[in-house]
């Protein structure tokens, strides 16, 4: 029966059973230490010589092998005590060993400081490390809360399909696939899915992939992402939305604290703070800021420079001790042709971007719920009503006012961790030059 | 402030804002009769000439509209209540009617009997009847129930990409996408990524999309679906996963016990009943019973064909009372290359299908964990392993025994509620025919 790590402590003086990967040999003398590594800890363990088959087996043992050790969980001697480890008051003595698997060369010493292409390279290896496993951990822990928080308030989940016929946002940037010799496309985003789903559950999430065929190579930018997404019926306006996401943030906040204190520990980033009612201002307003406090004139640009968004947040951190800000209200041409335009700030919509630490985090807002003037708005982008006839039945057959919100996981992991290369907060990233291995270009 | 319909029997005799839809309206002489809908329940609507303003537009609303009514909840006469109805006791007087969205005409009459194609054609608006809600309603259910148990157990679920560039099972009826000019492919299964991560936490799962580019059209295919796994480490054998694959189904079942009765019941659908120890035998001893039992000689076929599953079935039924049973050691031509050989039954593998009712509903079993192992079964494929030199890290660098289990969401979905095409499980199901819209071949 196998003894998890994190349960040693509770086994003094029994024999016991543990399985999980050595992360280092040391040799003092006739003494072999282990550090020994499971899914939920770390331990030391002694191979003491009398014990001669496990003491023959041990001096061959490398980082990365796999065993299963039987042993007996014994105190540490006072001065051998170790405050700052988990498991820093016993030491397993070993009393045989069983190899699952043995490992012949690492590609590097383990703690090798890696750059980013070697980390890529053997992912399969440096995922193992420490730190790594703590930023899936936290992702694991972000769409876990997400999930919950929305179910919570009656949102049903939903499955939607990513090989598609049509592309939500028009074209750019699309992948291709070859589909029984027709051509369709992966999706951008689970768009006009969660909108027609407004229709039959007022209320729906999901959490799928989506597919950017974007060509730059950027720490921002990532050609396959996980996207978290909610969309409901019968809102007032876009405020309906951001104080739903605000609610959710706070959500989420709190279970990374009940339950992923000692990741962000590990990674030395901070827990956001959400306050109670995140501040909110039109791009107009914001401009007007940024002008007025960094003295850079973009007054009339229908979208923000990344530069203007690092203002904004400091702007925010300053007034409202708030790391999040709302800007709404991007000019009708700069958004997507089923947004909802404010009729009384015309040439103007009820959308918005949240900004967190210096970055766009999610965009969201109210759509059009008419029928035509969602046809008025496609056209308007010159696209071709024909072509989402699908989407538009939804419409046509009776949808209550609607809005919500996409964010992007990888992202969102990235920045509540200080991260800068959205690479890192994605387990396999896929960028223009690698799927896995680099691509032969 | 709005009430949600499902909240109207605790607010008799208060005036109330609802948000809905029109199922019906019926006149008698001047009273005007309306079904009424929104996310919670269904509520009888009565507009009275005496409300002037609210009478007029009532006479012009037809099915599918969407209104903001003000009303005032009733009690109903005692000779008008209806006890099998939820709201069968109270009537909302209409005060007010606002018009959020008209609807001409629909294309077919409300509680027309659909074909399957003309049921797909129009989903925006055929996925809102009351029986296609439940199936989706039952389907969340089943997939929030799967990843709270493996949570539960401290599994920890991951985000894995879906455009890959070699496939894991060799390569047939995989969709092609263009990755900036190269050829990369659309994942059959997270197959290899989930047996990386058990490399690095030990217990995975995730829930995402898979393709299949399967040029037939069946009640029993989709090209696209939502994928249920599961994988995890230090396991005996194939067993392990089973028995952790038994307990998941009782958790499920239990679910939806607690939260999708009523859905069962609207779909004449019986939850299953998952025994405490899931009947299982090898697949020669099926063919043994099968010839027995049912006269049909199978006897040395590496696999059973789908009148044999019911068979099986049939018998599980007989004699265990059981609708679930596992066949455990297909034979190692019929397996993937990863799959884990018998040692003590050569040319049989420690994997297994499970059967219900009459249909498999997943495809498990335990995986090589030694990397020259690996090597030699790619090899016996005819595959070239420096094609899976990424994935073939994991082992190099050290792996633990592992398996698990892979289970379309949709096909499970459909065998629970007794659904016979699975297209009706799946909300925008991709055919060869068919994305959303019929495909112009």
């Amino acid at each position: 029966m196998r003894t998890y790590i994190k349960d040693l402590k509770n086994k003094i003086g029994e024999e016991v059973q543990i399985s999980g990967w050595v992360n280092i040999r040391r040799d003092h003398g006739k003494l072999i230490f282990v550090d020994f590594r499971d899914s939920t800890g770390v331990v030391q363990m002694v191979v003491l010589p009398n014990h001669e088959e496990a003491h023959q087996l041990a001096e061959k043992i490398r980082p990365e092998w796999v065993l299963e050790i039987k042993g007996k969980v014994n105190s540490r001697p006072e001065k051998m005590v170790n405050k700052d480890e988990d498991n820093g008051s016993l030491e397993i003595e070993v009393l045989a060993i069983d190899v699952i698997s043995e490992v012949k060369d690492l590609p590097f010493e383990k703690g090798t400081k890696l750059n980013l292409d070697t980390y890529l390279d053997y992912l399969p290896l440096t995922l193992r490390i420490k730190e790594k496993k703590a930023i899936f951990k936290v992702q694991a822990c972000i769409v876990q809360a997400f999930r919950d928080f929305l179910i919570k308030e009656d949102f049903i989940e939903i499955q939607t399909p990513k090989i598609i016929g049509a592309d939500a946002e028009g074209g750019a940037g699309v992948f291709e696939v070859d589909y029984f010799g027709e051509k369709a496309y992966l999706a951008t985003s689970p768009q006009f899915y969660k909108q027609i789903m407004v229709g039959v559950f007022e209320k729906v999430f999901m959490v799928g992939n989506a597919f950017r065929a974007e060509k730059h190579s950027t720490s921002r930018h990532l050609n396959e992402y996980t996207s978290l997404d909610f969309e409901f019926g019968f809102i007032k306006d876009h405020h309906d939305i951001m104080n739903l996401e605000n609610k959710l943030l706070i959500f989420v906040a709190n279970e990374l604290k009940n339950k992923c204190q000692k990741e962000f520990d590990l990674l030395e980033a901070k827990i956001p703070n959400v306050p109670t009612e995140i501040p909110f201002m039109k791009l107009k307003e914001a401009q007007e800021i940024i002008k007025k406090e960094f003295g850079d004139d973009c007054i009339g640009e229908p979208d923000l420079e990344p530069q203007h968004e690092r203002q904004l947040c400091e702007y925010a951190q300053k007034k409202y001790q708030s790391d999040f800000i709302f800007i709404t209200h991007y000019p009708v041409e700069k958004r997507p042709m089923y947004t909802f335009e404010d009729q009384k700030d015309k040439g103007f919509t009820k959308s918005f971007d949240l900004l967190f630490r210096g970055v766009e985090i999610t965009t969201g807002g109210q759509r059009i719920h008419n029928y035509e003037d969602l046809v008025r708005g496609i056209k308007k982008k010159s696209l071709d009503p024909k072509k989402f006839s699908f989407y538009l039945q939804a419409f046509k057959y009776g949808m209550p006012t609607h809005g919500g919100i996409g964010m992007g996981l990888e992202r969102l992991t990235a920045k509540f961790l200080g991260i800068n290369n959205i690479k890192e907060a994605t387990l396999f990233p896929r960028e223009i030059n690698r799927i896995d291995t680099l691509l032969n270009k």
